[in-house]
């Protein structure tokens, strides 16, 4: 019974992402569907006018191979940089997370300023994180990342041209203060720095997928080997489907267009679109997962407590 | 002679499997399956009542390759998804077993108590995974992970927002302790540092493959297209194959439909479906596993046991 | 001349692996194939006694599409699993040499004991393959493994869950041993315990492999798809081939039946079959490396010999 | 009203793309297309004149799949390259900006000739980065170069048969002489080697990508098969499309040489087409990032800054 | 202009690549295709003799499919090794790299004749290629080594099972030795041996894709298949193509035995063939390499050179 009816509730999901117009391509290839309709209703207009413009049908498997192709290829590189951004962001959640229970675990607090301090570097990974995320969309450094540092710091990095590299320098300075203080010794300082160094590769990674599109000599050749089969594809069919044939060529670019512009979407996937990374929420998932470690109270803490 | 047997033992499983109802794709697409046939015998009957509404076969080969890409892709999206997941808890099951060998042959025992404490803390490793499991099921911390850790942390960890996080602070928190006390040396507990980071990291990417579904415009523009497909198909039949279109009609969009179902369904691995990851029993071979090497004596114990 | 015999040789090795029986799929696939054979010879006696059975011959690409599309899928996550059994096997072959090396290199020798002791770990490596291919295979501990290890330690094993795990413990105690000696620095053995890891991981990698079939949903699905693939096919042909059909069906069925049957077999790539990886050569490879390195003295020998 | 302008921009854009002639293939292939149409206009008056060259259409499915299966193995190798290319310069641009936050926050200033040589020394990281850029265009070290580095050093590098890794050698030098001065400890100089020999790893995997075409067996084979198709394509066609047969053939030749020749442009990265990586871009914001961080203080600086 | 005449040289290149001898599959294949032409005269003869034995051309689509796929497999698992070898050669060149580097620059030296050692260890890791390389073809100890080591470890390599393991022991002993006199710190010493692990899983590697052909099953499948395919090709193309089958059937059966062949060649890549990997220059490079840098004088040089 109960299953039945989880199954009647997935059917209906099923239909209702069916006609789901957010988020679908749909607003963006409807232009070129158009054009393409418009052109074979010509063509049909030509047809009953006289002209014999039909053409046979079948013309050779390797072109659609090819183009077939292309579209794989196309749409697998742009998955591609969207799961490896994502990729980079979960490694980004899991590198504070480690980084911050290291740091709070592993640094003494002889005071309670050393506790403050570390509260302070912990908040910075966040601001790490959000940093990255303004950096990715062009954005400039704005009031989302006043809660996370001071308000000297906040007006230094508006100046910055890189304000991720920025914050990773704080925390790596931190660090080396930690340990010149002797509050850490030297191979745990190492493990850290190689996790700060982690924040930096991600950043990096970020940046790579945002700035290589597909090579250019790709994007060309798919769009006019897209074009031209959409445009000989009203010869094919006048033939057979007459007037007809406007609503299926308008069907099968749908089909095609469609698929190139997934493509395009979801190639950048920092930006704020339905079909891109919920940077938001990973963001905010951090910061509680931050807070709920400063509640905890770690063996070094070497003061007491008076709460 | 045996492998006669064999064989025919296998052809036994081979067919057996075929048949099977329980965790097949059948029961969630037989809605959609059955409305595709009813709309065929509609067809069909329109069609014998002298409407003509047959048309030609061939309509292109681009769109079905197109279709077959989609399909294709949401096939392999889903299947990595449960792959690395199911690696994801294979690297659960590695690190947890050499972090314990770890803490049982390098960390110190001078007296009785320590060793009490170490035990405490090889069951903390079984109770991340558990932990871990609850959490990527949306379930809250229950009874199943109460013989693995004391009362007072169990209470404390219902409170928690993410408790696999808590159970590896108090790993960690456990560790650092050891070397503050001097049971073990720094090299090795940033050793062990890492491997908790490996523990934290596998929980980041479960949490990454579950939270990360197929980008939406895909989804849409696959479910539009499957439609589309198994829509237009009985009028490219209707002519040929008559009153056996409802039935070819369902047989194809069965075929559709169902690989299209198997990338929904094993795309989260972490749920309780038969064609989910046996957690339970992963689960299980971890407790096995730490059970058998609490049973060994290292050398690193300096009191003497008197059983 | 010399290039003429050689590619003589080739030709015929080519056509000797076209015939070849053992290892072949044939064996396992003969009576589904015959199967399917002899019902299109009822399909066919049927038809010749006046039924008409023909169904055109073409029934749509997608369906096709999407049987290829499982079989591909089947065949690649079968070799997948294959080649990471393999390089899993790799992995393993590498560590022990590499932490063979390192014992043997690195561990102070100050009495002829010391030496002893260090052969007996060496050779504990080598078990530690071996039992991990017994467990693996399902075997229990057996007099293949005696030579490598202590009767007392070879009776314990035999009681143990997981006899490879059991063994890394020994390697692991026999290093902090040496450690806590004075024997090795501590950079070093935190080194030598990253190649112990190594071995458990690649343990557990192969658990993986072993434990994890192909999602049940898929297995399912594609059984299905091939069979009604297969019975569907007489009817396509009867019309053309008449009396030819049976033997047409019984090729292509051989065909799809034949790369089904492989990805069945290739999946668990640890067993003793011909097309499984060649483990009982791997262990002897490993076991001559490790005797070769026991005839060379290292520079930390403290002691002289004297043969 | 925004998304509006957005989206009318973004179809402006795709038929920028369409007719972009700098970067796009056209060029390279226009003369074996054109041959491809002169030798079918030939055939063509051959045909008129009373030969009867017509071949059926149909020529078999599975040539058909090799020629599309060994395009899109090129397509997908040469991409690979491409990518993997790409990714070596990430790697090189985070570790050049991890090595230098590295020396700039934990190697000790004691007096201001201490900054002064760590601001060499971070020069010379953009000086690899350029340095490996010329060495894997083939150009002498040149002009570029001489900013980042003393006149003598310079000088020296001209004569380098590698002179990426004489700059690696400098910098390794240089951490090692902190070293042996007690300015930075054993564990972060290992952890800044590893950086080091990060740089040459990447190096080292850019030679490969430069230096390794796609083996000769495939390149000749497929070379073969496309001219075959070409070729045999106009006997295909002449009967069905007569006079049109040049045009036609024109464009299937222009999709398969389109798309093998994208293959040979991407297949080495790192020169200076339309189509390759964006080295000089890549260096310039590397040595943005490097004056960036030079502006800030590290709490390492023992002396008194008076600006 | 001068774009003009580099485009003229492209179109040379390409012509001349596609009719070259050395390094093409023909041959190889050329006899298995005389055969299939010859088989295709024989039908011919006998269908002008008056039998019919001509089958309809459309057999089917998935069986295509089948073959089409199991050619992508064969192509691409070839394809995966030879890069993998490719992959692993360019690891080591960057690991002897690296190690000569640290080597040279960390390890101290206090008398000349500690230089002379290091030299000697240098040449030892070139010597480590080359003894690979001769292990990868089967081939002996020969004088290739013997400027690369004293006499006596020259004579003692030839007697040795696996050479490459036996010269990592020399490099690993060498370590040792120094940092038992003190003249390299542990941490360094560790990270060295890493290296020195490297090279031992770069062989590793090597071995593995040499000694693990394409399972068996598939081999003999796909053989099966091809065959199959080619010898029912002529009676499918005789009742169109008469007396051209022959020539028709030889161009096909060129194409799909070509692309099987490739696999073959590729699959080991450690030969001599001119499609396998350039091991001779590579070693070239790494002497040379190791030949520059030991010219360069590091800082930890404590005495005075007299040149």
């Amino acid at each position: 019974m109960k299953n039945q009816i989880k199954r009647e509730q997935k059917q209906r999901v099923w239909f209702r992402i069916l006609f789901q117009w957010h988020g679908s391509v749909l607003p963006s290839i409807l232009p070129k569907v158009l054009l393409c309709g418009a052109f074979s209703i010509i063509i049909a207009l030509l047809e009953t006018g006289g002209l014999n413009l039909s053409l046979p049908l079948e013309s050779g498997i390797v072109p659609s191979i090819v183009l077939g192709l292309l579209l794989v290829f196309r749409t697998n590189t742009a998955y591609d940089k969207f799961w490896e951004g994502r990729k980079a962001w979960g490694t980004l959640i899991n590198t504070v997370r480690n980084l911050a229970r290291s740091i709070w675990v592993s640094i003494e607090e002889r005071e309670p300023e050393d506790r403050t301090e570390k509260i302070v570097t912990l908040r910075l990974l966040v601001a790490f994180a959000i940093a990255t995320k303004l950096h990715l969309r062009g954005e400039p450094v704005n009031s989302e990342l006043a809660p996370f540092m001071s308000p000297l710091r906040y007006e230094k990095l508006k100046i910055m041209n890189n304000p991720p590299i920025e914050v990773a320098f704080w925390i790596g300075d931190y660090l080396q203060r930690q340990f010149d203080r002797g509050y850490v010794n030297a191979y745990q300082l190492t493990a850290m720095f190689k996790l700060v160094d982690q924040l930096v590769d991600v950043l990096g990674i970020c940046e790579r997928i945002l700035k290589t599109p597909i090579p250019l000599a790709y994007n060309i050749h798919l769009k006019q080997l897209i074009l031209l089969y959409c445009f000989t594809l009203p010869f094919q069919l006048i033939a057979q489907f007459e007037w007809l044939t406007p609503l299926i060529v308008a069907l099968i670019s749908f089909t095609v267009f469609g698929i190139e512009e997934i493509g395009i979407e979801i190639e950048n996937p920092f930006g704020k679109d339905p079909n891109d990374l919920p940077l938001e929420q990973i963001c905010e998932t951090m910061t509680r997962n931050i807070e709920d470690l400063i509640t905890l109270a770690p063996c070094v803490r070497r003061w007491q407590d008076t709460p």
